[in-house]
């Protein structure tokens, strides 16, 4: 399938991302923000979905989510015990936003993911703070960084370093073109599992080294955001995030125990507006039988984005980057 | 709230219902069909949902109603072990209509609710058969019987004579008038329980009766079909799918571990072609800020469906009707 | 049903409740937490589970719940504003608390629900913080305050001061006595659907007060909190969540479409170690054909719970309380 | 990891599966029933869970399952349009079973699944009948045949000929063995899609065919039956279930719109009592921090089993086989 221009999220027009990260010691964390829109997401909400593949996870806001079928605060991920405070900051940024706009915020549903970098980051010391997320906000554009950025410093990925990756293709449907994103905050899975493009490079990997893997328990967890421009309502959103999970499986991921399996959709397409006069709105979707390449474009995007966060991601805190194993190993890329 | 002209869930435009009863001794049974429109449902779906109270029942059809949240079919009601029958008479039916429209039917998601009627129907007889389905579809028609009819012939509620039940109400949402129906299957219930208009009048009865209520196990189940004319999709027809607890709560239902008590709703505003050459389907929905009315409508709708099937069922098999026990216990209604 | 010693959710062994509440002209809301064992609940986990009536709302910590069907920490209760930092705050008394057991805490799944108090408080100050949640739980007795108290100082039910209220009923199974416990946080319903004990009182207040009620869009919310000492497993606590339903209902909510109504279920009778040489546990759980007589003290444990709240709530913010009301419009209680 | 003897469900002792293929002509379909037990299942009731992946599909039983994690039926697996006649044989065979064991049976909850088998099978001629599921069931065998047999008669996968296949595999957890077996109705996917192995097969048979894939919409269908005699409850099972859909992805699929997906999986290990005396029962379950290898054991046996039915599958209706497809196309196997 083809890719965007960028290979990112980003494709998806008006998506941005930011990132704020740490680097002192043991301190080796971060947060990265998405935002869904230019405008203000309160005011004109995205559909939107969820689906959690395994649970053990702390993110916020998914049952608003799964009630509504809307989005309307920029997504966040930071760390496991993060969560609370850049939940409070993502508050705090939408009050503000929304009383320089005259309007005075009285509730929110604020989107936070984690994954736990408790193996490169002294996580206890829960060291972002509310200016974190500003900058993380401040600094969001449609060419962000990827790897061991953001919310994705301190990740670690089927054993390796892990962090932020992104993809996205291109789909036509009836002659209209679509842009499919995807963005994931990788810290899952066991290096034996690894499979990069159908080759089994983990175990590899491991014969290469004459290791034996540890018998480390996976606990790892993977955050995907998707995005798209086709109009897709919220329940045909919740169906690609579901397909996120064959974009996994193709690296190699079991969905261990201990993972938080996590997936947010939004389409881009037609946005409902929080005040309005009428009772109605109307609005066009993709019929379900189209909606194949769609499905097709998250496996990929999803794919990609995993190897993605796992190519880009430099070496930190002990754990190696996949380019530098691969070449010592002699697996050439 | 406003009642529809019949008070009956053929309120809604293109509803019709028909029964097959079978009465013969120990057979005290029947088949219920609910056609939710007179258009072939196949070729034209409509938006649909559907919401497990509790799921010790053994409806059909549920899953590709929650995945693509339309309705292709006719909906039967029936008796516990007569499920599969009934879904194989609505294939056949199905099967029969689609060639009769030259299109070779090869698959059809085929909607069949029930309850137990064996302390008053020999169930084990199966007694149904695809002959009683097509009289049921012949029966169909908007001035339906209700009681101790069809499906409801050998259903026991609140421990006196259950059955069908439906009602309707009216509702006006920024100047546009929408109908929701509700068509009740009711076998629910310990006569301690039964609350009509606020009033404990099963205790009623039994303290008139000076009778003990045996310590019965709750098995009895209620099935709920919706269906609105108000252009509502697929994840706002489970929210109101949802409501129809509060209207068998206030029933005195506390829904107990034995019954199977499952709701089904769809939407006659718009339906989705079968077959199609465009890729999108526009749509007018309401927002949901503008649904609590009909909320209301789904809680008052099936609160009246339950004590209308409780009013209009005959005493049959040594169940009493409530409108007799009533009377006898100096109870005016 | 018999009523526990206190008519209280702490009347479940080792349940105990603490407030930590802040007035001050336009500030009027707190903080409510639920210890749900003496035992460090991250080291001895309770079999838990959660349902979602109406997912308009933020609570947190609901998906690891799900998945794993175990609760690890205090429960939060706060508006809606604050859930953030009440979660950033009870995770830093978890890390605190292991720490002090020489255990150095890495992950946590922190559980927080939330009402919106903005018509009495003013919420965006977000005026909770850390020391806030620490004062609360150091307020944690078995004999704890309900009514305009903690998260319910701002909260406002059925158009009447609500807050926090909490219930409990003893049933026996098979020669076992086991008590169930209810909290609410009640900020939920419309004036004119207000039922006391089956009685319409809401729509007598209005005619009594020959008020015509404002056209108010339900925008309330209700968190509820059970507690059992029954053994019971994930399953079938989820299944005691759906009874809440019920209970609500009977004092007259239509669940709308602006109200976060959600459950959080645990049982005591069992805890699952977080670290465990062994490979399996052993347990002990109910038949399901058993828990009839738990599901009708749910259903009563917390209609009783609602209306604990607004018996026990004094009038703040212009918003009445329902002793003075019924007294002052000759409605005797 | 290690396979079970047989390499096939069966290894979980007390499992057996029989099958009655109908081949006459245009009639290319059959039924095939798993045995989850030698005992009455009615009587000793499994822990059970289902697991919708995809809901285009018309699987009944599931709610039943869900609710209360037990299986009480035998699983009858057939094509979309004989669900109901399979439905209703086993309820059939379920009232004669227990009546010949002097127990009036009034209700039952029975799991069958389809799969679509029109490109092949002239499906709207429903041929099966009850005796075909009677003889299924009387086939019933550990050491059944896989391939183009029973239900899996006319089903096509990933462009070839697909149909039943199965696998097991044994894990170690904490000294004591486990086997997990799995058996699919496979009839997913498209051929450009199919991996085995890691290679992507699909592919490399087009381009030695220089064939141009047809633009086939993906309407296929799998349903996976899982058994294990490790002792795990419904909720764990239902974590079993979500990882068949990463074996299944392993070879290809991506969960097309027309493909109803779905996974059902019981445990051997303790049975639940129909009937019983006392108001609880004692049971073990592994902790959920021991699943790792059953997920593992499942995302393996899943993947082996679609690979099996297309090995054991022979060319039927035009639709090849894929060791022949292999040869001609220079693809050694």
């Amino acid at each position: 399938m083809k890719m965007g221009l960028l290979n990112k999220i980003s494709d998806v027009k008006g998506v941005t991302v930011g990132h704020r990260t740490l680097i002192d010691g043991d301190i080796q964390t971060g947060v990265t923000i998405i935002m869904p829109t230019p405008d203000n997401p309160f005011f004109n909400k995205l559909p939107a979905a969820q689906y959690v593949i395994n649970g053990f996870g702390k993110t916020t806001g998914l049952i608003q989510i799964e009630e509504l079928g809307q989005l309307e605060s920029p997504i966040g991920l930071t760390n496991t015990l993060s969560v609370g405070r850049v939940q409070d900051a993502l508050v705090g940024y939408m009050v503000t936003r929304c009383q320089a706009e005259n309007y005075a915020l009285k509730s929110i549903n604020v989107v936070v993911g984690e994954c736990n970098d408790s193996r490169i980051n002294d996580i206890a010391q829960r060291s972002l703070c509310e200016a974190d997320v500003r900058a993380a906000i401040a600094d969001a554009s449609a060419d962000f960084a990827v790897g061991a950025v953001g919310a994705g410093r301190g990740m670690v990925c089927y054993g390796l370093k892990g962090g932020i990756g992104s993809a996205s293709r291109v789909v036509e449907i009836d002659g209209q073109i679509y842009t499919l994103g995807a963005l994931v905050l990788a810290n899952h899975g066991r290096l034996s599992q690894l499979v990069v493009d159908g080759e089994p490079v983990g175990a590899k990997i491991i014969a290469a080294r004459r290791q034996t893997e540890l018998p480390a328990v996976e606990w790892g967890s993977i955050v995907v955001v998707l995005a798209c421009d086709a109009p897709v309502d919220a329940r045909q959103l919740k169906r690609l995030c579901k397909r996120a999970t064959a974009g996994i499986a193709r690296t190699g991921s079991e969905f261990g125990n201990g993972s938080g399996d996590v997936v947010i959709a939004f389409s881009t397409a037609q946005s409902i507006p929080h005040d309005c006069s009428a009772a109605t709105v109307d609005c066009r979707r993709l019929l379900d039988g189209r909606l194949d390449s769609l499905f097709s474009a998250v496996v990929e995007a999803v794919e990609d984005s995993v190897i993605n966060a796992l190519q880009a991601a430099e070496a930190v805190g002990g754990f190696d980057d996949l380019a530098t194993v691969m070449t010592n190993c002699g697996l050439k890329k």
